[in-house]
């Protein structure tokens, strides 16, 4: 058997994602050309950003279509950042930022910006305070909408919200959230026009059914956005390159079934992830979840196990055929303490001793009870190769 | 009808690409997750690696795919640029590149950069011993293998000896060479080693069969080359995000039939690009062959009409079905003179009055003689349309 509980590092592409793919990549045409099979691309294509539009509530030329998630954060903070006001050299950025932002703007303060660093909650969700006076005077403000790892949602309508008040350009990254919780740019952007207030936001195909190596990031028509690849002049010139247009196409069938089945998978995933937490917190009593236990991406189940090292829990699980993560996927590999957990409080030794197990379109029931069948004895042969004792307290 | 002779903007998808893409696609599992379907996504992704390294003539771990030819390109300027020695700040470039390379230069030339350019001959090619007199002393250069427009092939193991002796770092632009003529990273790179000579090499899997949305940067092992996206530690660092697994795989399928049949198609393109260019010469006697007119892409004929504007011709062969080009698809839509045929000394009339015909492994005589049927019309209206009297001498 494999039991596949990592949906959040990517989930399995949707037949009909897969048959719009197809039907695009097998037309010949470059968008970008001016005869007719180039036309006939560009017709496809711009009919998939107007249903990304659509599902995204935002106008079709703000979408600028990508490489994925990473490029859009990419193209987002350091596009606002090359193109920020001459007097701004300050980026606020929350702790627990997907590494992606982190290390974008990381490579930024080496190339002169400096850093406001905003903290999380014991939930792990963005101060929303703390973050409101930091804008002043900043270049740019980047938040999650969902994080990645322990799956709490903030509050991003008022985190946008108080950058309109501040007069700072947002980005929020919505690559965990779109197609879970709901994702409007429109509404969060609420009154603001003009270079601050929420201006980018990004989101990815393979996290909810599409290819992957296809995402957005919708630039507010009046963002002042710096290219990231320069060349053609695709995309309002924001994003040069031959456009993938079966890529586009399958991200936007995947984002339009995303985007209907999302409350009804919405209540089905919270509730097989109640079924698992409970199994868990019945069978492993000093296991505990983390993250908010409402305001939360439903399929997302992070849980400490207390003595049992995350990396020899995973390994242990994967041998008796369940993936799950430690984390996010891109530092997967790399035993290191979560920045996340870190941030919400918790000790080094904590942040090495999470789960993140995250259910998607195609987990059932009968994964979930799978996992409770062999997880106790994996976490009790986990606490045993840690050198470390069972019970609370470790 | 329509027949497609605009290869070099993008040419079919290759049937076993599209399989390769399928059945990697429709496996779950982030290739950087360390769970068993992570694990069996990194062997598909590594395999895709090797075989592409194969067909570069490099080593696997120098493969750092990318989003396209776009990305790579910018990749290697730019990562080269930010990865600079630190007393060099001059960019070596040739007329004539492709836009990608050109607007890559340009922001870098706002940010710092001091652009020594660099003449072509008559024939499009990059001027050897002016390229080799521009080096000393500079940050890097750029080059392009075969110029996407012209088709003209230049000696890249020169300009990279050059580069070697002159211990500057080059980036070659293989987009439109690969595939079409011989590209070797290490007969080229010769005994270069360190952090100068040819140090990287920029493939699109789009231009060969392969899906669009995929390329590669081939990156020496010694490069000093900073990533552009940042993020999660995937690729040497060199290029974060979500790898594109299925991209890949399909890439290096369409690689690998593209380097089986090279020498057969060379000369069969060759042939019939030949069949082409006498029609047209011996039907519209003024016409003119541009670029070398051996050492070129051997599907490419590049054309002038004196007296017809290129965006006419091209509207005109659009409506009888035949599907061409003026130059570089991403400027298609512009109707601006070419600069590659500008550098090339010809007049601002002759770099709008110009045709690319493209053919590749979909291209047959039937199509060759299907544009000869009405080319000849097409030019007689497209002069009168330009208000030009026909016959030599525009």
């Amino acid at each position: 058997m494999t039991v596949y509980l990592d949906h959040a590092a990517t989930t399995p592409l949707r037949p009909e994602a897969r048959d719009a793919w197809l039907e695009a990549a097998q037309r010949v045409g470059n968008a970008s050309s001016i005869h007719g099979p180039g036309q006939q691309a560009r017709r496809v294509l711009e009919e998939a950003r107007e249903r990304l539009a659509a599902t995204l509530d935002c106008e079709p030329i703000e979408v600028v279509l990508t490489s994925g998630g990473t490029e859009a954060v990419n193209l987002a903070v350091k596009g606002l950042w090359w193109g920020r006001a001459a007097d701004a050299d300050t980026v606020v950025l929350p702790d627990g930022e997907h590494h992606a932002t982190l290390d974008a703007v990381a490579w930024l303060a080496e190339h002169g910006a400096h850093v406001r660093a905003v903290g999380l909650d014991d939930a792990g969700r963005i101060d929303a305070e703390a973050f409101a006076s930091s804008l002043p005077g900043a270049a740019l403000a980047t938040a999650l909408v969902a994080n990645n790892e322990v799956g709490t949602v903030n509050d991003a309508g008022a985190l946008a919200a108080a950058a309109t008040d501040a007069s700072v350009p947002l980005h929020l990254d919505a690559v965990a959230a779109f197609g879970h919780v709901p994702v409007s740019f429109r509404d969060w952007r609420g009154g603001a026009r003009g270079r601050s207030g929420l201006v980018a936001l990004s989101v990815s195909a393979h996290k909810i059914g599409g290819p992957a190596g296809v995402g957005a990031l919708v630039v507010a028509r009046e963002a002042e956005l710096s290219a990231l690849l320069h060349g053609g002049g695709q995309q309002r010139r924001l994003r040069a390159g031959t456009q993938d247009v079966a890529g586009a196409a399958a991200f936007a069938v995947a984002a339009e079934l995303a985007a209907a089945e999302r409350e009804t998978e919405a209540a089905r995933l919270a509730a097989l992830r109640q079924r698992l937490v409970h199994g868990i917190l019945v069978a492993i009593p000093d296991a505990e979840l983390l993250g908010d236990p409402i305001e939360r991406v439903p399929g997302n189940a992070h849980m400490l196990f207390p003595g049992a090292w995350g990396e020899t829990l995973l390994f242990l699980l994967d041998r008796e055929g369940a993936a799950v993560s430690t984390g996010s996927a891109c530092q997967a590999g790399v035993p290191e303490p979560s920045h996340v957990v870190l941030a919400m409080g918790r000790t080094d030794a904590e942040a090495r001793q999470v789960l993140r197990f995250t259910l998607g379109r195609t987990t059932d029931e009968a994964d979930v009870d799978a996992v409770l069948v062999v997880l106790p004895g994996v976490v009790e042969r986990a606490r045993a190769a840690s050198g470390a004792r069972t019970g609370a307290g470790s």
